[in-house]
């Protein structure tokens, strides 16, 4: 039986992959951890029976411990107890559905100590793809990708030569402001952004979804994931979000992947990989039934998000680690109403101009950077 | 070097195999062959300079043997002649580009002499499809789809587990008669019926395209070659022709094979398979730009050949062979003017309706089957 750690059970895609877990029981799970919604983790620890968890919060580790009565579970905290669900000898597969740059760490340790990695964590990639991928392969661990662009373009490159692929094409659905001028998105509002036309997801990642900053991080990640070019990297507007993404060859053939948006097909298609498994909900008619599909070339002048994520990952080194904290730094303060929808591009350009790119960084340097990204923001 | 035999050098298949021979220059023909265009398949050997040809008319054949001075190229002609074409030891691949049942002995003959063969014949795996497949899984001899929806569906499937498809999912452009009703067809002529709206093909599979006779075919294509029960084939109109044809796999994911209508594609697909080769005349821009997708159920009511492939698939045996017989016979007397488009269908189901299938056909229950069906019409 496969036994996992889901380091961040009680967000979205947490949730969902004890879902799955829960309607298949053939998975074991050994650890949880959440950030501080101990109410769910106490939940989860009592339907799901794992061995060791983590609370981030220390405080709210330590009422968990003494709310609960059974001594079977341990409690653990801090990026120490991460590291130590990561890493437990009895796991094959870590899924890393934590949101931020504390995901970093445990997915390393988790790699050195050889478990297979389901990867929701975006900050991983985009700002260490220079350290995962190398220790990845050298440990001759997988990492799969869960987040339905990668896990698209997964499938379509399975069993296919890399000098085959002309091109990877990332569809984006544009979000709720697809089509929208400058002037039309100086007056959206909070709730305008987290209004996803298609999918239904986390806070955060909404809105990268409305400033297309998601798919910027998503072309950052395809480049380490599939170890290609950046040159050969598109983004293509979709707006009704069947196709997950495709592969252009060199003989132009175009292998795509679609299906309804729904994140448990990719986290169920990690969980279970190289074998696919019914989703028990689906029923045996037409998936996408016969909606149309359309595509449009993406705004890149309007969505500034997206060039800027081009080019960090131009510039590389810890340019993307800047990109990406400056991101969430002003995404955290424009969901606070602080500043407005399009102060979230101007944030992140102004951070890549103060910074000079270390290349080849370490995960200190990585760490640093980000530290310095939110001292430089703080202090402006 | 791959050495080839084409049988059917100077038809459309045929041809387009060619211009990619001719750009690539890594595959050395052996062997040609024609019904009766001579004057074509003098160009050819002049440029091939293939080691035989054969000229089904026999006719024909001594006119091309009495032109060709040159005494480097054997001419032969017939069945025999088409057998040893096939079946030449030098050759590692033989392309059945041939129309008509003609070509079921050769490529039985070819598979037996362990040759891959890129089938552009439909009616080998249609009306002899029980005796093809166990015979290629006994030679280990590739059998490559030259047709756009079973390539696609070929690259779909590729290293994937056969109980993970839900259903293949075929798709049609629906022909130039989309969307009109029955009324609409009695007043269609051959021009109409000529006048594809995607792809340039040769007239009988334009005709079938019309009538969606084409499609049925694929679907019985599909169940032999795929070795896929008739109710896990679905067909779909897909107007564009963009999207070739798709799988559907238990996990509600849908892998597509998409591009442009082109021939060259699927034909290059299985010249080289595994590899994949760059179209030398592709420019590095998009292949569907930024089209519109759209799909619809086929209209079974209309479009009766559709349905009356299936009953055939579903009666098997020598069923097939009527269907294919029969709707050859229709669509020969369309396109002299001598029947009506919605003749063909009825023709079909007449000669159906006639026959009662043998099951597990010989090649001489299948070749007998397929005059008796002649014979039958001629008596009507």
């Amino acid at each position: 039986m496969k036994k996992i750690t889901i380091l961040g059970s009680t967000g979205s895609i947490g949730t969902q992959t004890l879902d799955i877990i829960n309607l298949n029981k053939d998975i074991q799970v050994i650890g949880l951890s959440t950030y501080s919604n101990i109410d769910l983790l106490q939940e989860q620890i009592h339907q799901y029976q794992p061995k060791k968890v983590c609370v981030m919060d220390p405080n709210k580790a330590i009422e968990l411990k003494n709310r609960l009565h059974s001594k079977t579970v341990e409690v653990l905290t801090g990026i120490e107890g991460l590291i130590q669900l990561a890493t437990l000898n009895e796991i094959n597969m870590v899924v890393t559905a934590i949101v931020g740059m504390i995901g970093i760490l445990p997915t390393i340790e988790a790699i050195k100590a050889s478990k297979d990695i389901a990867l929701a964590n975006k900050e991983t990639l985009v700002t260490a793809g220079n350290i995962i991928m190398p220790l990845a392969k050298e440990k001759k661990v997988s990492i799969l990708p869960v987040d339905s662009e990668h896990c698209a373009i997964f499938q379509c490159l399975k069993n296919e030569k890399k000098d085959s692929v002309k091109r990877l094409i990332l569809t984006a659905s544009g979000g709720p402001f697809r089509g929208k001028s400058i002037q039309e998105l100086s007056k959206v509002t909070l709730q305008d952004a987290l209004n996803h036309p298609n999918w239904s997801m986390g806070k955060k990642i909404t809105i990268d979804s409305a400033t297309l900053m998601n798919k910027g991080l998503e072309v950052i990640e395809a480049k380490w994931l599939f170890d290609i070019n950046m040159d050969k990297i598109d983004v293509i507007i979709h707006p009704q979000s069947i196709v997950h993404s495709m592969v252009e060859y060199i003989d132009d053939s175009i292998i795509a992947q679609m299906g309804n948006p729904d994140m448990k097909i990719p986290i169920q298609y990690a969980l279970y990989y190289p074998k696919r498994k019914a989703l028990k909900k689906n029923a045996p008619t037409q998936t996408f039934g016969f909606m149309d599909l359309t595509f449009e070339k993406p705004d890149y002048q309007t969505f500034r998000c997206l060039e800027l994520a081009y080019e960090a990952l131009k510039i590389e080194g810890t340019m993307p680690t800047v990109l990406n904290a400056s991101n969430e730094y002003a995404v955290k303060r424009f969901l606070k109403k602080e500043i407005h929808f399009l102060d979230i591009p101007t944030t992140v350009e102004y951070a890549m101009n103060q910074h000079t790119a270390i290349q080849n960084p370490t995960v200190d340097d990585i760490l640093e950077t980000e530290q310095w990204t939110y001292d430089l923001l703080e202090r402006r």
